[in-house]
Protein backbone atom coordinates (compact mmCIF):
# COMPACT_ATOMS: atom_id res chain seq x y z
CA UNK A 1 0.00 0.00 0.00
CA UNK A 2 3.16 2.54 0.79
CA UNK A 3 4.69 1.42 -2.58
CA UNK A 4 1.55 2.22 -4.21
CA UNK A 5 1.36 5.69 -2.79
CA UNK A 6 4.41 6.34 -3.33
CA UNK A 7 3.99 5.33 -6.81
CA UNK A 8 1.01 7.55 -7.24
CA UNK A 9 3.13 10.60 -6.01
CA UNK A 10 5.45 10.26 -8.27
CA UNK A 11 2.87 9.91 -11.15
CA UNK A 12 1.81 12.66 -10.21
CA UNK A 13 4.84 15.05 -9.85
CA UNK A 14 5.72 13.71 -13.15
CA UNK A 15 2.46 15.00 -14.27
CA UNK A 16 3.12 17.89 -13.24
CA UNK A 17 6.37 18.56 -14.51
CA UNK A 18 5.39 17.83 -18.29
CA UNK A 19 4.88 21.37 -20.04
CA UNK A 20 1.14 22.10 -20.49
CA UNK A 21 0.60 24.54 -22.95
CA UNK A 22 -2.33 26.70 -22.48
CA UNK A 23 -3.81 29.17 -25.17
CA UNK A 24 -6.62 31.26 -25.55
CA UNK A 25 -8.88 32.37 -28.31
CA UNK A 26 -9.28 35.82 -27.90
CA UNK A 27 -12.81 36.69 -26.83
CA UNK A 28 -15.15 38.13 -29.34
CA UNK A 29 -16.00 36.90 -32.62
CA UNK A 30 -15.72 40.29 -34.66
CA UNK A 31 -12.49 42.37 -34.22
CA UNK A 32 -12.05 46.12 -34.64
CA UNK A 33 -7.99 46.96 -34.84
CA UNK A 34 -7.47 50.48 -35.18
CA UNK A 35 -4.40 52.70 -35.93
CA UNK A 36 -4.04 55.80 -34.99
CA UNK A 37 -1.41 58.42 -36.10
CA UNK A 38 -1.20 61.90 -33.89
CA UNK A 39 -0.25 65.14 -34.99
CA UNK A 40 2.01 65.39 -32.85
CA UNK A 41 3.36 61.72 -31.43
CA UNK A 42 5.82 63.30 -29.35
CA UNK A 43 3.51 66.17 -27.41
CA UNK A 44 2.90 64.55 -24.16
CA UNK A 45 0.21 66.02 -23.30
CA UNK A 46 -1.72 64.88 -26.94
CA UNK A 47 -0.71 61.20 -25.38
CA UNK A 48 -2.14 61.85 -22.02
CA UNK A 49 -5.72 63.41 -24.08
CA UNK A 50 -5.64 60.66 -25.80
CA UNK A 51 -5.02 57.35 -23.56
CA UNK A 52 -7.07 59.15 -20.86
CA UNK A 53 -9.90 59.49 -23.94
CA UNK A 54 -9.34 55.44 -24.95
CA UNK A 55 -9.54 54.27 -21.24
CA UNK A 56 -12.91 56.01 -20.75
CA UNK A 57 -14.19 54.29 -23.83
CA UNK A 58 -12.93 51.28 -23.24
CA UNK A 59 -14.36 51.14 -19.68
CA UNK A 60 -17.76 52.89 -20.38
CA UNK A 61 -18.64 50.70 -23.58
CA UNK A 62 -21.54 48.64 -23.45
CA UNK A 63 -20.42 46.49 -26.16
CA UNK A 64 -16.56 46.19 -26.24
CA UNK A 65 -15.73 42.55 -24.98
CA UNK A 66 -11.81 42.50 -24.49
CA UNK A 67 -9.08 45.44 -25.22
CA UNK A 68 -5.35 45.67 -26.19
CA UNK A 69 -4.23 49.31 -26.29
CA UNK A 70 -0.59 48.78 -27.77
CA UNK A 71 2.22 51.45 -29.16
CA UNK A 72 4.78 50.32 -31.24
CA UNK A 73 7.05 47.31 -29.94
CA UNK A 74 9.82 48.35 -32.34
CA UNK A 75 10.57 44.90 -33.84
CA UNK A 76 12.69 46.13 -36.39
CA UNK A 77 11.99 43.93 -39.54
CA UNK A 78 11.44 44.89 -43.00
CA UNK A 79 7.51 44.04 -42.84
CA UNK A 80 6.51 45.62 -39.60
CA UNK A 81 5.13 49.20 -40.05
CA UNK A 82 6.17 50.96 -36.56
CA UNK A 83 5.03 54.52 -38.10
CA UNK A 84 1.98 54.89 -36.47
CA UNK A 85 1.16 56.11 -32.37
CA UNK A 86 -1.81 53.93 -31.05
CA UNK A 87 -3.04 50.18 -31.83
CA UNK A 88 -6.03 49.81 -30.44
CA UNK A 89 -7.23 45.92 -30.67
CA UNK A 90 -11.09 45.61 -29.22
CA UNK A 91 -13.50 43.01 -29.86
CA UNK A 92 -17.39 42.58 -30.36
CA UNK A 93 -19.79 39.14 -29.78
CA UNK A 94 -21.14 39.94 -33.19
CA UNK A 95 -20.61 42.22 -35.80
CA UNK A 96 -23.78 43.59 -35.07
CA UNK A 97 -22.53 44.60 -31.88
CA UNK A 98 -19.64 46.22 -33.31
CA UNK A 99 -22.52 48.80 -35.18
CA UNK A 100 -23.78 49.41 -32.02
CA UNK A 101 -20.16 50.64 -30.90
CA UNK A 102 -20.35 52.48 -33.48
CA UNK A 103 -23.14 55.19 -32.57
CA UNK A 104 -22.99 54.51 -28.47
CA UNK A 105 -22.59 57.93 -26.33
CA UNK A 106 -19.12 56.72 -24.94
CA UNK A 107 -17.63 56.23 -28.44
CA UNK A 108 -18.90 59.21 -29.69
CA UNK A 109 -17.55 60.96 -26.83
CA UNK A 110 -14.15 59.56 -27.46
CA UNK A 111 -14.63 61.02 -31.07
CA UNK A 112 -15.85 64.50 -30.19
CA UNK A 113 -13.30 65.06 -27.43
CA UNK A 114 -10.10 63.55 -29.50
CA UNK A 115 -10.62 63.43 -33.23
CA UNK A 116 -8.57 66.96 -33.67
CA UNK A 117 -5.18 64.80 -32.35
CA UNK A 118 -4.74 62.48 -35.18
CA UNK A 119 -4.41 62.86 -38.55
CA UNK A 120 -4.79 59.47 -39.72
CA UNK A 121 -6.32 55.75 -39.06
CA UNK A 122 -6.07 52.72 -40.50
CA UNK A 123 -8.88 50.17 -39.31
CA UNK A 124 -9.06 46.46 -40.32
CA UNK A 125 -12.26 44.32 -39.52
CA UNK A 126 -12.54 40.50 -39.00
CA UNK A 127 -14.34 38.10 -37.96
CA UNK A 128 -12.69 35.15 -36.26
CA UNK A 129 -12.56 31.92 -38.29
CA UNK A 130 -11.58 29.54 -34.89
CA UNK A 131 -13.47 27.39 -33.51
CA UNK A 132 -13.65 28.04 -29.30
CA UNK A 133 -11.66 24.90 -28.54
CA UNK A 134 -10.36 24.05 -31.80
CA UNK A 135 -6.82 24.24 -32.12
CA UNK A 136 -6.40 25.76 -28.51
CA UNK A 137 -5.37 23.47 -26.75
CA UNK B 1 -34.07 38.06 12.68
CA UNK B 2 -36.67 37.46 9.75
CA UNK B 3 -36.85 40.75 8.33
CA UNK B 4 -32.84 41.01 8.44
CA UNK B 5 -32.55 37.92 5.81
CA UNK B 6 -35.36 39.10 4.18
CA UNK B 7 -33.56 42.73 3.86
CA UNK B 8 -30.09 40.99 2.74
CA UNK B 9 -32.44 38.96 0.33
CA UNK B 10 -33.86 41.82 -1.78
CA UNK B 11 -30.57 43.23 -1.63
CA UNK B 12 -28.65 40.52 -3.27
CA UNK B 13 -31.18 40.32 -5.81
CA UNK B 14 -30.90 44.03 -6.39
CA UNK B 15 -27.52 43.94 -7.26
CA UNK B 16 -27.50 40.81 -9.39
CA UNK B 17 -29.95 42.85 -11.13
CA UNK B 18 -27.31 45.51 -11.86
CA UNK B 19 -26.04 45.34 -15.48
CA UNK B 20 -22.21 44.46 -14.47
CA UNK B 21 -19.96 45.14 -17.51
CA UNK B 22 -16.93 42.08 -18.09
CA UNK B 23 -14.18 42.90 -19.95
CA UNK B 24 -10.70 41.45 -20.40
CA UNK B 25 -7.20 42.98 -21.18
CA UNK B 26 -6.79 41.24 -24.57
CA UNK B 27 -3.53 38.28 -22.44
CA UNK B 28 -0.41 38.68 -23.48
CA UNK B 29 1.42 42.07 -23.20
CA UNK B 30 2.65 41.79 -26.51
CA UNK B 31 0.26 41.76 -29.75
CA UNK B 32 1.78 40.40 -33.55
CA UNK B 33 -1.03 41.27 -35.89
CA UNK B 34 -0.19 40.39 -39.11
CA UNK B 35 -2.15 41.37 -42.31
CA UNK B 36 -2.12 38.68 -45.16
CA UNK B 37 -2.82 38.91 -48.92
CA UNK B 38 -2.70 35.67 -50.96
CA UNK B 39 -1.89 35.21 -54.29
CA UNK B 40 -5.09 33.53 -55.31
CA UNK B 41 -7.81 34.73 -52.10
CA UNK B 42 -10.33 32.79 -54.03
CA UNK B 43 -8.48 29.69 -54.45
CA UNK B 44 -10.18 27.48 -51.53
CA UNK B 45 -7.08 24.59 -52.06
CA UNK B 46 -5.13 27.40 -51.47
CA UNK B 47 -7.11 28.86 -48.34
CA UNK B 48 -7.94 25.38 -47.10
CA UNK B 49 -3.93 25.14 -46.91
CA UNK B 50 -3.37 28.52 -44.98
CA UNK B 51 -5.72 27.85 -42.55
CA UNK B 52 -4.47 24.73 -41.80
CA UNK B 53 -1.17 25.69 -41.56
CA UNK B 54 -2.24 28.76 -39.23
CA UNK B 55 -4.08 26.26 -37.04
CA UNK B 56 -0.85 23.99 -36.47
CA UNK B 57 0.94 26.97 -35.80
CA UNK B 58 -1.38 28.20 -32.94
CA UNK B 59 -1.80 24.54 -31.48
CA UNK B 60 2.20 24.08 -31.86
CA UNK B 61 4.03 27.05 -30.91
CA UNK B 62 5.24 27.15 -27.18
CA UNK B 63 4.87 30.62 -26.90
CA UNK B 64 1.62 32.26 -28.09
CA UNK B 65 -0.91 33.00 -25.74
CA UNK B 66 -4.01 33.62 -27.71
CA UNK B 67 -4.87 33.85 -31.07
CA UNK B 68 -7.53 35.47 -33.31
CA UNK B 69 -7.78 34.23 -36.63
CA UNK B 70 -9.95 36.04 -39.09
CA UNK B 71 -11.40 36.93 -42.14
CA UNK B 72 -12.71 40.41 -43.65
CA UNK B 73 -15.89 41.46 -41.76
CA UNK B 74 -16.79 43.89 -44.62
CA UNK B 75 -17.97 46.92 -42.89
CA UNK B 76 -18.32 49.47 -45.29
CA UNK B 77 -16.44 52.58 -44.20
CA UNK B 78 -13.47 54.37 -45.90
CA UNK B 79 -11.32 54.31 -43.16
CA UNK B 80 -11.73 50.51 -43.32
CA UNK B 81 -9.05 47.98 -45.44
CA UNK B 82 -11.13 45.07 -46.64
CA UNK B 83 -8.52 44.22 -49.07
CA UNK B 84 -6.66 41.66 -47.45
CA UNK B 85 -7.12 37.71 -47.06
CA UNK B 86 -6.16 36.86 -43.70
CA UNK B 87 -5.64 38.90 -40.27
CA UNK B 88 -3.47 36.50 -37.56
CA UNK B 89 -3.75 38.58 -34.09
CA UNK B 90 -1.43 36.70 -31.16
CA UNK B 91 -0.26 37.51 -28.60
CA UNK B 92 2.80 36.96 -26.26
CA UNK B 93 3.81 37.18 -22.82
CA UNK B 94 6.67 39.80 -23.70
CA UNK B 95 8.83 40.52 -26.87
CA UNK B 96 11.40 38.18 -25.86
CA UNK B 97 8.77 35.25 -26.51
CA UNK B 98 8.12 36.82 -29.64
CA UNK B 99 11.50 36.83 -30.70
CA UNK B 100 11.62 33.30 -29.58
CA UNK B 101 8.52 32.32 -31.72
CA UNK B 102 10.39 34.58 -34.52
CA UNK B 103 12.67 31.22 -34.88
CA UNK B 104 10.38 28.04 -33.14
CA UNK B 105 10.35 25.12 -35.18
CA UNK B 106 6.49 25.81 -35.43
CA UNK B 107 6.89 29.08 -37.06
CA UNK B 108 9.73 27.51 -39.18
CA UNK B 109 7.76 24.85 -40.49
CA UNK B 110 4.37 26.76 -40.82
CA UNK B 111 6.77 29.60 -43.26
CA UNK B 112 8.45 26.58 -45.33
CA UNK B 113 5.07 24.87 -46.03
CA UNK B 114 2.64 28.21 -46.78
CA UNK B 115 5.37 31.24 -47.43
CA UNK B 116 4.51 30.73 -51.35
CA UNK B 117 0.91 31.73 -50.65
CA UNK B 118 1.13 34.71 -50.04
CA UNK B 119 2.46 38.14 -52.18
CA UNK B 120 2.20 40.28 -48.92
CA UNK B 121 2.46 40.53 -45.54
CA UNK B 122 2.13 43.70 -43.36
CA UNK B 123 2.20 43.46 -39.58
CA UNK B 124 1.86 46.01 -36.52
CA UNK B 125 3.91 44.69 -33.54
CA UNK B 126 2.54 46.17 -30.20
CA UNK B 127 3.32 46.36 -26.63
CA UNK B 128 -0.07 46.81 -24.60
CA UNK B 129 -0.01 49.73 -21.88
CA UNK B 130 -3.29 48.90 -20.29
CA UNK B 131 -2.89 47.92 -16.66
CA UNK B 132 -4.55 44.59 -16.04
CA UNK B 133 -8.00 45.38 -14.47
CA UNK B 134 -6.91 49.06 -14.97
CA UNK B 135 -10.74 50.64 -16.77
CA UNK B 136 -11.81 46.80 -17.85
CA UNK B 137 -14.33 46.39 -14.80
Amino acid sequence: MKNFTLLVLITVMFMSCEPVKTKDMISGKFAHSVLIWLNNPNSEADRQKIEKGLKELIENSDYIRSAHLGVPALTARDVVDNSYTYHLMVTFGSKEEQDKYQVEPAHKKFLADCKNLWNKVLIYDSMNVLEEGENLK
